[in-house]
């Protein structure tokens, strides 16, 4: 079994807030996240929710900036951050772009022969983690939902839409929803999964996923900014995924919340009720 | 009248999270500042509470760690925070220490040849920064509070004491209490005003004050993390703030919070309390 060490630690809402570090098999690489151990974890097994950052991030913007600990305090669940992507592999290219490579991991197993010892967040975020957090947390497993923001909000919806059952619950902030027709997620997909491997790449589309989803029931709730930049650019496509998901029988909720743009600002000023969302499933 | 320009502008649980630059008479550089604008003030004067920040942050860290927006919306509450210290202003040495010069301004006016044309946070603060929330924003400025952190806390209270009835309402997050007596304010009051002007240090130090404080009724709040290194180090001396205030007849709560640190995590815990202090005040 990994082992895990604390790099941080600070309390927070009556619980903790902590970083941790360890080596990922997946990912070839010492990687860290961030838990947040609600107070009700003293006397139970608490149900977890899993956030995915996006572009550039660690795991620490959404540990500091999000709010997300009070939330997450009051509803007694443990919530897990982790990076974006492997780190220090020293691949040719890993630190050219912000939009790929290093704090660009696009929550895909790469096929591509440079990256796909290392880049291999999917596997990491819905297999080698969850058992990590298993280990050594008091959480009940049954009980998992997965949130995340742009590229982790595509991350959110795709490990929900290929996983049925295994997240009870699933939210996203301006997510990235339909990757193989934007900018982003063609320049990801072209350099982890291969220009021609098209099938591949609609294996990790969100609206793809929505369309085709058949699995227990699932109720997406997603809030995006009227005033981001990336909206607006044709980054996200929101009502891509809106038309996937009445195709798929997935119902969800799409929010467009007039003046809040891309920022944390945005994410903070909604995210007591992503994790009220997540409490509903997550709780009976 | 100072011209304020926008810098930047973020929309945040229905107000607007702002940052502004303007150039500063009483710093003789030029300046940033956070003002939250809470939806309130669309429509209605609104109270003001000034935020002061520790050691080493500018404008940004309790913009984007504290959680403090959600609050300010609720109360209705303007908030600015301005940075920590002048900037830039090509002082020999002033780059040379984490504790003193840029980013740690004490919240004085020095009286040193070398510091003191720049170094005026004091009445940067209590001065020239009122006037200009005055003239540029929707504020009821007889209504105004003030709270801050560490070296912000000793700001908040001293900017209080020295000025009765100005703030009608103060609040701390572990406040250097007795700089007089602990080595970040010895260091400080004897670059800013002198190692010899001893009489002149006591006119900042917050025990002093309450001890001799003769005003309008001003109840004190104070949060103080009982894991907080700087606390052990003998920085913060809450004891002796204590027994100042019961010693000039100031009512102050003060909180020992056990487990919690010197960090934002510690802030963000606690700030919604001290927004109900303030509020209690500011809106009758």
């Amino acid at each position: 079994m990994t082992t895990i060490k604390e790099e941080s630690s600070n309390k927070a809402f009556g619980g903790w807030q902590k970083v941790y570090s360890h080596d990922s098999k997946e990912l070839g690489c010492h990687m860290k996240f961030g838990v947040f151990i609600p107070p009700q974890a003293d006397s139970e097994q608490v149900p977890v929710v899993y956030w995915l950052s996006g572009l550039c991030c660690t795991e620490q913007n959404f540990i500091t900036k999000s709010g997300s600990q009070q939330h997450a305090a009051k509803h007694g669940l443990l919530v897990v951050a982790p990076d974006t992507s492997p780190r220090g592999c020293n691949i040719e290219g890993e630190e050219d772009s912000w939009d790929f490579g290093t704090g660009a991991g696009f929550y895909v197993d790469a096929t591509e022969e440079k990256w796909k010892t290392n880049y291999r967040m999917y596997s990491y975020v819905t297999k080698e983690l969850p058992a990590v957090i298993a280990a050594n947390f008091k959480v009940d497993s049954d009980k998992a939902g997965i949130m995340g923001h742009s590229m982790g909000g595509h991350g959110a919806l795709i490990c929900a839409f290929k996983n049925p059952g295994q997240y009870k619950s699933v939210s996203a902030f301006a997510p990235i929803c339909n990757p193989v027709n934007c900018p982003w997620g063609v320049k990801a997909f072209t350099g982890y999964l291969g220009a021609d491997n098209k099938d591949a790449w609609k294996t990790y589309d969100a609206c793809d996923l929505a369309k085709n989803y058949n699995g227990p029931p699932l109720e997406v709730m997603v809030d995006q900014g009227k005033a981001d930049n990336f909206l607006t650019q044709g980054q996200l496509l929101p009502d891509n995924l809106v038309a996937a998901c009445a195709n798929g029988g997935v119902p969800i909720v799409m929010r467009m919340d007039e003046d809040y743009d891309h920022s944390y600002y945005f994410i903070s000023s909604f995210i007591g009720d992503h994790f009220d969302h997540h409490a509903k499933f997550l709780k009976d």
